[in-house]
């Protein structure tokens, strides 16, 4: 895996010099589904960047990512790059920071390497099945499994706000909520050991790289039911330490 | 001023170089008002380290702060230091990051200089009456007068939650809420440009620093009636760009 290690993060490295060259105040920003829901010409330029190193290391390899057109794939059959250009899109127009550039790769389904780069802290976390979880150079060590009430706890500000599921309910029995807007950063979180879970409307580009961690470091993930996320369209995803979650799951309200 | 600030500035340097020096696991928590409410030796520590520097400096001034029975003054009268040792003690517990040390001079009643101090980013946000706002050595910008619609909210999450005031319905309008669970970091936000405003329940130590720094950029800040806070006890704290500010006053509900 060494080489395709190496190569993955030359790209990411590029792509968020090419984020941090590029002037906010010139941003193009084009409304999605609503008001909130924004792209920006950069999450464009950000994925054709990644689709062509790809389609160049690996011509037969197939693409799933959130713009122009990629945003479907019927299996996850052979080796599958996933992508999310700019996680946090709102908070890079807002705030120019707290987002994050993703990319999977998965064989067959499986997850084999996730990448999360924080651009602005120039914090690359990455890792795979078998080798581990790191922070840039520094291997990170497994969280503790901590049940719900002794973490906090990530969330969608809508879930929270209207308890859709019960999900209030289950926020206020941890030690506290935390809203970030960005999933990368909340997979780090994890990963960090600073939040115990994470509950959230999600597309697959939002976590395919960080379930390839999260697996690495024992967290469980599901869709509302318990049941294996479908990576196709957006769902509840549900992670948490395995003994976090099985305490949401066992408040959520379908 | 020059020498007061950067006396002061030491101070915090070396407070927060304890902090990092210290072992989180060796931490001895304590629970205040509730099982989410924390103080740690380190609190205290940072407090009686800073509580010694202004004696030394100037025996007659007051101080206001969180910890250990410096948490009222009647008036403010004459020069008070506020301090708030760690502001998001329980993101200090929890996180190991995402706090604040905190520090305002005040001369009576008038806020004359402001510092928060995010220890983990190295980060220094001072300034104060007629001398602008700095980022460590970095004069920053006056953000631009965004509407509510226009930029992200910080909150406290159970007013968010519980849609106490209406504060959701404020939330909703604007771009999106974000929680930190630091003051610190949520006046820092409003200053970068990042956050247009902030909601929550907040007692002097939380302010104080903030409401200088805040009042040399032109933000407005008030209790929950639109008036002036009172430095005495915990209150709704209202703060945001003169155009969201007037606009979240004319939606929240007593």
């Amino acid at each position: 895996m060494e080489p395709i290690i190496h190569e993955i993060k030359s790209w990411l490295l590029e792509a968020g010099e090419q984020i941090k060259a590029s002037e906010r105040q010139q941003l193009t920003i084009f409304e999605k589904t609503n008001r909130k829901d924004l792209v920006t010409n950069m999450d464009r330029t950000v994925q054709q960047f990644l689709v062509q190193k790809i389609a160049a290391f690996d011509p037969d390899a197939r693409i799933l990512a959130e713009e122009d057109g990629y945003n479907e794939l019927t299996d996850l059959t052979g080796r599958v790059f996933i992508i999310d250009p700019i996680d946090g899109t709102l908070n890079f127009v807002m705030e120019g920071e707290n987002f994050c550039i993703m990319l999977a790769m998965y064989e067959n389904g499986v997850g084999q390497l996730g990448f999360i780069y924080d651009v602005m802290q120039e914090e690359l976390y990455w890792g795979g099945r078998g080798i581990g979880v790191y922070q840039n150079d520094l291997q990170l060590s497994q969280p503790v499994n901590k049940t719900l009430e002794a973490g906090l706890l990530g969330m969608n500000g809508y879930l929270f706000a209207h308890n859709k599921f019960n999900i209030r309910t289950i926020g206020e029995k941890s030690m506290g909520v935390r809203i970030t807007g960005c999933a990368g950063l909340e997979m780090i979180a994890m990963l960090k050991g600073n939040h115990i879970g994470y509950l959230s409307n999600l597309s697959p580009w939002d976590y395919a790289a960080g379930c390839v961690l999260l697996t690495e470091f024992g967290f469980f993930y599901s869709n509302m039911n318990g049941e294996q996320l479908a990576f196709h369209g957006r769902e509840l995803f549900v992670a948490a330490t395995p003994k976090a979650f099985q305490q949401i799951h066992s408040f959520l309200e379908i």
